[in-house]
């Protein structure tokens, strides 16, 4: 029991991967995707406090940081048997919960299991700093995806993902961050050398045209 | 110039490889380096706030992510090169800094400029989020070796690095993290399996050691 | 919908790798897997075949070929997720279920699907030929976690998968098959170059005795 | 010697790769080109079945599962050193068969060494399933060449396999299995992704108007 | 001290990668590298001679076998680091040197001291063997970008490279070895598949003009 | 046809490994190994020359740095297979031969013909550049061996490899270059790190042991 194997299981982190099996150009571990949306993050927590938010800068990192810990105890299950039903959802995310209370109990050393208690639980939440991960979640999965697509990956999976993400990210777009990526980010994402030949602009006006037809609602 | 190309270098992290050509059996982007450092200055803030200190979190946060993101421009250049003579360093070191600068002009919109100068500036300063730092750097260092060492690579290299990561961390003993480091952490990584037959148990004792003869001077 | 879609999906099971990032000397995907069990499943029959069993050879090969097919629905589930309650695990396994008949239905072309159906049903039973299965599923899995340990990982998993297949294939004790494993296989194994400073021999004689212990009762 | 060996040596077919240094997107080892040919060959020993022809089932898995399992002691010949003349190509199965038995010899149980001579023995002879084991493991070609065609890989190689293991399949396009694979697989495969863009089109079309011209004859 | 040392450092050789995280279809270690452009001085040796020109052979291969090794004191220092200055470009050029002359002095037995100071000094000198290796440097270069371009890799940095490599073999253009290399080889190379969709004819052009244009003045 | 085809070629040796499937820590592709034989008979020739013997460099240098150009072609035979019978080993270097010339006359233009023939025939004959050849081939297989059985990989064809290797470097015991080997470089090689308790120092003692023997008759 102790801090060091917190401090080991850090680097087990660097051998899960993302979506096992489909990226054939540049995989990512969770380790790295964690460093991505943390940074992504403190962008769009900028981006809010210049739009008179009050950020929390310590939940911001906090949430961000931690948010895929939980990865470490159940792996790579994938979305579609995790949706499956809510049910499974339901129960899956409470086998979760008493995975990581177990990691912390058995693991942590009592001093500080409330800390990691309040670090290791669910981040996105209806506050600014947990609707900021979930926006910052997406868009790093947006350019996992965008990678594959630019390269020539035919397979329709990252189509999907790139839908998803940005269709989600949408969800957010009364939120400055979202603004900003809309008009500042994405199209100089869609201008980057080979995109054109691709559906990713069709794709991206589909989504924009839901989301105006949703709006005006 | 935007963003875009911001969130693009993030991902470029994750193939800019530590000690490339070193590690046989489990190799560290800079980008997995990053998050674990984050999450290991994480813990010591915790230690720290416990030990009566009060620590500046945004300011932790900040300096342990982007703590190596200008490895970006300049590469890995080898240790020994790096300190070939003070004269090269300082001048690499404004090199670094110069095309940091150049980054943030040229890609960051300007509105945001300031925000990145002060994120990506040197991070280890004498204030107890740069120390903390400074030592969360080299507690990765040292688990990276440690890795290596206790799967058999015969490498003398990493015992080099583990006894100067270790060194340098005792220069930091009178730190509340460095002591909860030494008597809880350190002895729980001594007992791993195989890691009595190393050299690393001595190796330990004899930094201990001359630990104690500087502090009794 | 088609067979071609059947074709490509035997490609993903090439992507699809065991234990994500445990094995550090040699991963093993679910297509190598199935071939291996396939292969010992083989071997098993002929030795039942001898003892005087009859085997369904059609049943035993399907079985065997086809008994990690649902992987490619599913993903690595964790054991430990796997098992957490009786509850979870039925849900998970009618899942699994019900994501096959899903394939089954929008691929498998109709006058195919019951072939399918009977194909990718769960195969270990109470026939000799599931137990075959069973047996030969254990012994891969033992032979994975050998090599890692003959090389020198030391990461504990390996000992627990071990002694888990160990103790699994001893619980068929009584069959021919695991008679032969027992008294030729085994002892060969243990004699492999640098296996006697491990903890397998101990390991392999503790599981003996106990399963002795258990047949005296 | 012993049965320990035998199973040993599944494993180095996982680290037996075919066509090394060609594929640039995925990689196939023999153990996974051997699962993929046997699933292939249980589907067409199907279409057989449907179409009123009888199936020896023992017979086509046995052949399908072991049918490359002498590349163990062959290795990567290239192709056209084994078929640079008729003289050197007998020579080389000469020397394949000698050092099949030499295997069984020393490794096999004697009680077991007929066993193995019959299914470690050239499994594509004139009977049903020898043909559908010649259709399935051309297939399984056909579709690793198309996988690196289809995402991009410049090199000719590819196409000359496709066209090879195409021109081979249409051999037998008498047989049910062929039939099928022609009428509903084929065409599934030419209306992939990108696909249109390629030589592939034309270069089926070509082969199929030659078999058409030859069959008129 | 000996040459023990040195012949294991030529492996380490092996593991020093061009370009890190850049190549994202074929990986080219310092030792390949040195190889091929051996091989390509090899040639243009051969063309020079073929023109009138006396060839020190010896010096040629001496120049183009070792020109990289000290890659292994120095690491991949990226090109814009490495010029950014002339001073810094100095002073990196005398450590690179010194470090050379103590590795010398450390590890070679002192009656072969002056043999390797001769073998591993800089290489690119005004002589014709000089200047080959120049060109063949450059050469393996345009390669190596050439095959990440055709494959389809987007990253503009070997649009650049090509552009650069092209450009400084011009230079050399009233070279025999040069002249052969553009009328012979070049367009052979802009002949290849997939190639007239990309930037390359284009850019071609421009270096050929520009150089024209260069000549009449 | 041209030369374009003949540097591309060069790549293709980055992508053939040696012993496939066997080296767990270091492969070696024929490029690399290529490098490192050149680097090592260059080290050989100065020793010859210091000890008076006259080197014709160009030959040596022509010698080792194409001497496995021809793996192009054939391919990874495996040892057992080439040496079957005398018949087919005579075989297989006629076809290999062979497939050699028709590589000359398809690619290489006309009027380098001759000197390609030159290059890449068998360079290990009974010149001093010739035996310093089949020496540094064999040092450089032996640091192959060595580097795995030092990392702890319990493969015993590496000692196989080892002993071989070493064997044959024996039966040249008269040259100086092997003298020098033997004296200097071989101690310092067993003195490493780790290789007392491997079968290392024993086996050489062996081989020593019968050399010496094999003298005194």
């Amino acid at each position: 029991m102790g801090i060091h194997q917190y401090f080991q299981s850090l680097s087990d982190l660097e051998n899960i991967y993302r979506c096992p099996g489909k990226f054939k150009y540049q995989e990512h571990s969770v380790a790295e995707h964690s460093f991505k949306v943390t940074s992504i993050a403190q962008f769009f927590g900028n981006v809010e406090e210049k739009a008179g938010n009050e950020v929390d800068w310590r939940a911001l990192y906090e949430k961000a940081l931690n948010h895929d810990y939980s990865e470490l105890f159940i792996g790579d299950i994938k979305t579609p048997v995790k949706y499956a039903t809510a049910e499974l959802r339901e129960m899956l995310s409470e086998v979760e919960e008493s995975m990581t209370q177990n990691f912390i109990e058995r693991e942590i050393p009592s001093e500080f299991q409330n800390i990691y208690r309040h670090l290791l639980k669910e981040g996105k939440d209806e506050t600014l700093e947990g609707k900021i991960l979930a926006i910052a979640d997406k868009v790093d999965l947006l350019y996992e995806s965008f990678g594959e697509i630019q390269k020539g990956n035919p397979e329709n999976v990252f189509v999907e993902i790139y839908s998803e993400a940005l269709a989600t990210i949408y969800k957010y777009r009364e939120m400055a961050s979202v603004k900003y990526f809309l008009a500042e980010i994405l199209p100089d994402m869609l201008h980057e050398k080979g995109i054109r030949k691709t559906e990713l602009p069709e794709l991206t006006n589909d989504i924009t045209a839901q989301a105006l037809k949703d709006d005006s609602k």
